[in-house]
């Protein structure tokens, strides 16, 4: 029984999602469909990037991920269908699926030419309905990415901001804030743990952290607190408390991590 | 394998949906339930069937499709299975189902007279619970319309507004805005199409928009651009932003067609 | 067929549900999932212990609810799975599962100390992902309660603030507010009914309402009626508006019911 993913920035109010859904029924009826979530703000191609590299891990291997957000569609980008060592991948070729299929992964890059795999007259605005769920449908059913259309050498690539890391200092910056406004940043845990987490000092705005915790427990109700977090990465957040709202920030806000 | 569909006021924030899936699961285990959506604002029939006839092109013949945006629900108005020629309908006789079950479709109207298929002792508040899912389960277990009740000869039907047309000239109005802003008109495409859809000029409150596109991508990042959308409707967007947000208009604003 | 429910303050903006829906998938592929919600408010979890008592019942018996809301995560407060007789738990010991699972029920409290359920390496902030959705799948593909870990000899308790009850009055309090803005109160629809429910007279800070009716119709949209509602406890609404709005009342606004 093959498993498909969803992952947009369709929202929840509109049936976008569940129309892809109907038509993946139809067309492979022993398919399971799972939201990783539709909630990936509109357009934002790197937030849906991120998200995409987080959860795949998670599902088993040779899962169908299809993701759409997508401010191209109808213009020049190709449609994808990107085979990796451990999943499958449908989805625009802008960038929202290289995170996910890092280039020593990747078996096979297609470009979605055999339109006969689409629904009958695509749009030019709806992809996730027209091309996306009914080639994902295909892939479902049995159908080999090599048969949905020409291979190609490369697919867009979006490079995340590395931390610049000194000695004793680690400059970067927040890269996501989930819905609890919890600030995950772009500073690997690994990198602190090599600097010795409990000893550090993090800043971000006008606020000052002692040590990197290893859970939100570590302080009291309201107060900040910095924890390698489960993407394995530096989050600052408030104890039962929105980090987002306290502080004021967003995604691209700077963080610095030293030995004070 | 019977497949259901909810389309829904009731929100993501209230177990409401998910006690409907386990009234469903209970009665009908191995029925799938696929959300269309659950966010139909509160108490608006017409946006409910409007988002009702759009989704059930793209499901299977046969689907089950339960619906409920319900203002007068414990009131007088009937509980209604209604069957067409393309799938079966469960939800209030307040024109919610009326435009996914267009008059030449319908098969049969059957007021849910038989309580022994509602859970014992309905409430008067959440017939989505009480009424509409069992009744949903046992047309999922293959219980027949007609042992459901009492044949109907009419059912209420809601009317879109038409778009007045002369010559060159078309005046709609924005029925449905999306999650994104767009704005989704009464204009069919094939009317533009009849009438040069590349020459024609669109006005909305203070803005004129050169053209009817195919795609959003035919104008550049926040510009606003009228399309032919996924609906098969004339649609205003700004293309990576909200219409809505922008023109400052919702449902029932005026729109104009027209060859300059 | 497992049954597997999830109930979370994890909201759906952001990947978590779809995550741990993941591990479930990987671990008990042949589990269904449904969603009750994961729209608790933030950290609320005695709003996410009354919902759960709600939606359990409709629910088929031995169905698996995982539960979290979850602001000690990472912190001493045990992940549990409780057996009752109508069903099976997983979430962690901070009353959240107290309501659903009251005590006459209560067959084993288990504290999962057999760390060989969890996820390898689990993280000090996601025990959903981590802890409580592979123990989930544990339970869906047949492992016993007994063998995830220690047997306990309690769980933590909320205590829902009981409504004071004279002779012809009673002081209650708003306990939930649902998602259409309806105020569901801690006072019990049986004990309005024996006090000859069209008869009393309803006080919320200064609007009084005439009879406990059975629906919202039996007052004119708009205005404000109170009901013996779906939970089976009264509560107050406007028809086709919302209680919340227009009376600015929240969780906690104490409500008089008298015979005038």
């Amino acid at each position: 029984m093959a498993l498909v993913t969803l992952t947009t920035d369709f929202g929840t109010t509109d049936p976008f999602a569940g129309i892809m859904k109907g038509v993946i029924a139809g067309r492979a009826p022993n398919a399971r469909v799972i939201d990783v979530t539709h909630g990936i703000p509109a357009q934002d191609v790197l937030a849906g990037a991120l998200v995409l590299r987080q959860a795949v891990p998670y599902f088993p291997p040779g899962t169908i991920h299809v993701a759409v957000v997508d401010p191209g569609v109808g213009g020049p980008r190709w449609p994808l269908c990107v085979e990796t060592t451990r999943a499958l991948f449908v989805g625009p070729d802008n960038g929202l699926l290289s995170l996910a299929a890092p280039k020593p992964e990747v078996l096979r890059i297609v470009h979605l030419t055999e339109t006969r795999f689409f629904l009958p007259a695509p749009s030019a605005t709806f992809h996730g309905r027209d091309v996306f769920a009914p080639v994902a449908a295909a892939l479902a059913t049995g159908t080999s990415p090599a048969a949905l259309g020409v291979e190609a050498q490369n697919m867009v690539r979006l490079a995340l901001p590395a931390p610049a890391v000194e000695a004793h200092r680690v400059q970067g910056q927040v890269i996501y804030v989930d819905g609890f406004g919890n600030l995950v940043t772009n500073v690997p845990g690994e990198l602190v743990e090599g600097m010795g987490r409990g000893e550090l000092a993090l800043r971000i705005r006008d606020v000052q952290v002692r040590g990197i915790s290893t859970s939100y427990s570590a302080v009291a109700p309201g107060d900040p607190v910095a924890v390698v977090g489960s993407w394995g990465l530096v989050e600052v957040a408030v104890r039962e408390g929105s980090a987002r709202a306290r502080l004021g920030v967003d995604v691209g806000e700077a963080v610095v991590i030293e030995r004070p």
